[in-house]
């Protein structure tokens, strides 16, 4: 296993205090100009470059359709700790704070992100997937299979302050705070 | 914040290599007598409780109706790295082993827990939620919305073998160890 850190690209990104099992590989460059959520922008193509020493580990991937990128996006240099209540990018427009445990934002105490992906194939080590909501070089940490049974609940659950916003599709937080302005806890 | 092996009653658990945000109480002691899904066990209770010095980044919690909990289960004193090809818990009767990724094994790279469960309350730092899949102690990494919008894939998505699986509420590693025979891979 390596460190973030010593991927070759990851330079800029920092270290990750976990070991990780590869490198998520996106044409998106900053936070600012990425898709909120993987889910909103669920055609665009991004691949899991899986390290080498873990290609046995990729073996039964058939037939999922969906999978969780367990991913490490605390590497942008950000100050520690976050702030507790921020802004979420889709509340941006109406300049609303959250408890941090509340939204899905990447800024939190761990920053680690869930993103649902579909996937497309596999070749060796490269997981092709549709729904990028990551920068180019994140850091991978786990990949699980999406099991229908486990990770859908029954009936149409709640969900909280996100039942009440608009998500338009592909939307960048660069676009939700041009709805907005000035921005405070981001 | 508090690394896990600092936790009170967090001593037999070893330590956790990223910051807690807090501990998961539950009933059940040992991983091989706990319900290996929360989905499949969605009734019982257990309490998320949240370090206080967390408690404004719970702001903004009602109306969800589920959320994930990301948790460490590396604390077992096992040895590390763990096998890249396992049995899983439900494939014990069948003896049939995956890769890793492939599963939902605690035994990972990264062993990072990812539960859905149901929001019953929350008391100050206290979140009462059902579905227990964690043993006592567990420590706690991050506490995100379930947001449907999110991560609910459209259509019936396959679930490779899961599909093909028993999935009995409520089953332990324990009882489906007693469907088959020794073990290899756990």
């Amino acid at each position: 296993m390596t460190s973030g850190g010593e991927h070759p690209g990851l330079t800029d990104l920092g270290r990750c205090p976990l070991p990780t099992i590869g490198v998520v590989r996106t044409g998106r460059t900053t936070t600012e100009t990425t898709p909120v959520q993987s889910s909103l922008n669920e055609e665009e193509l991004g691949v899991a470059e899986i390290d080498e020493q873990f290609r046995e580990a990729l073996a039964g991937r058939a037939d999922f359709d969906y999978l969780w990128l367990i991913t490490w996006l605390g590497c942008t240099g950000d100050p520690v700790p976050p702030p507790l209540t921020q802004v979420p990018f889709l509340l941006r427009p109406q300049r609303r704070s959250m408890g941090i445990l509340a939204t899905r934002g990447p800024r939190r105490p761990n920053p680690i992100g869930l993103s649902l992906v579909r996937l497309v194939r596999v070749d060796g080590t490269s997981i092709s997937f549709q729904g990028v909501d990551m920068v180019d070089g994140t850091p991978l940490l786990d990949v699980k299979p999406y099991v229908a049974r486990f990770d859908r609940p029954p009936g149409e659950p709640r969900s909280g302050w996100f039942d009440g916003v608009e998500t338009p599709r592909s939307v960048t937080p660069e676009q939700l705070l041009g709805r907005g302005d000035a921005i405070t806890g981001w």
